[in-house]
């Protein structure tokens, strides 16, 4: 569900961008399942007045994954909630990494962060139906790697390490951003450790025995950063 | 998408009933479609402060259809967004209806206006599939059948008549709260004019040439009744 002043803000992005936006972030839950979208069924909830909705659905339809139905309803503010549903063979989850799996991540890190949040968001779908032949456990880093970390984890019953200094930095952003950031929509994936990496992924960490997740940086020290929280 | 203050009111139902609304909304759609709920997904937007995500969650899955995922978010009012996913071997649309078909509700209307719309949904699922065998065209009457009846006949590039005198009102519900109160969440459906009905249906119109709608008195007389609307 994206909340207008929570998730989005009606003076960064129009409305063909907060449509786009809401499919995007749930067709990277599919691609992060090594699934194949099948179609997007949402809900709108619009403010008094507001004359977008054709802008809106036109935004959500933008990755040619047809809208199969939904609803409008009025709401106090502007509120858009989507389903992508997808179909996989053997769908990839977040739980299945092991100690000493190696964790990678596609793409670069922070660059919707340096932009105030107003990037097109590009679901990694063909990424994720390749990392599926190596990955033992995947997830989309939509609130940052710090907090995705995390959840993927603990998921899997390991600890984790991430090196700060190797995340994969967007041009102008900070270690901070990039691993704080979120809305990225790249790719976490844990993956056995004799496979081999495609050139498209970044090496950025470790599964370990035991529950602890430090991110640490180039020193060893680790460092208290955490993932975005709608409720913080 | 139900939203506070638009579709309920937290002083009138409690959290569990709210999920379970929700629920029995969604899964209402897929009776009408006579198809069979594989899982619901739910995205929850909760206002600060709520406690009864647990209660909601009870509730929506009340059911008995397995809550496959979902998402939770940050939201001015309290907001839930289900979507069920169901099966059907031949889904019933709204438009395949034709001129001369007979339109038959299942059960009695107007009982959620007379509760003040705190029933208990009771989604028509068994009854869906057996119409299928019957039925050219069917829809939920979610808003009043005054209302619901216009998107059957549309979709089916029909016009059609209600008699009002027919319908099968609660205890206690008035011809006006049967025909525009809403929520009632039976079906209607248009079966052919041959058909033998099941003895719990109620015959209550004909779809017929043209596009007017009428919903007539016992004296023959047309009424102005209409549907509920979110955004009147």
């Amino acid at each position: 569900m994206l909340v207008e002043g929570v998730h989005f803000d009606r003076g960064r992005l129009d409305d063909h961008a907060i449509g786009a936006r809401a499919a995007g972030a749930n067709l990277s839950d599919i691609a992060a399942m090594a699934a194949r979208p099948l179609c997007l069924v949402a809900g709108f909830g619009l403010p008094e007045g507001f004359g977008g909705a054709e802008q809106l659905a036109a935004g959500l339809a933008s990755y040619g994954v047809p809208v199969a139905g939904g609803d409008l309803s009025r709401a106090p503010v502007l509120t858009l909630s989507v389903t992508a549903i997808g179909r996989a063979e053997r769908p990839l989850l977040r739980s299945g990494g092991r100690p000493g799996d190696r964790l990678v991540v596609t793409g670069r890190l922070g660059a919707q962060a340096v932009s105030g949040y107003t990037l097109p968001v590009r679901p990694r779908l063909a990424e994720g139906l390749e990392l599926a032949a190596i990955a033992t456990a995947m997830i989309d880093v939509s609130d940052g790697i710090a907090g995705d970390v995390r959840r993927l984890a603990a998921a899997c019953g390991c600890g984790a390490t991430v090196w700060l200094d190797r995340l994969p930095l967007a041009d102008g952003a900070t270690v901070e951003q990039a691993a704080t950031g979120g809305e990225d929509f790249e790719l976490l994936a844990a993956v056995s450790p004799g496979a081999q990496l495609p050139d498209w992924v970044t090496e950025v960490g470790v599964l370990s025995e035991g529950a602890a997740v430090e991110l640490v940086d180039a020193a060893g020290t680790a460092r208290e950063l955490h993932g975005w929280d709608h409720f913080r």
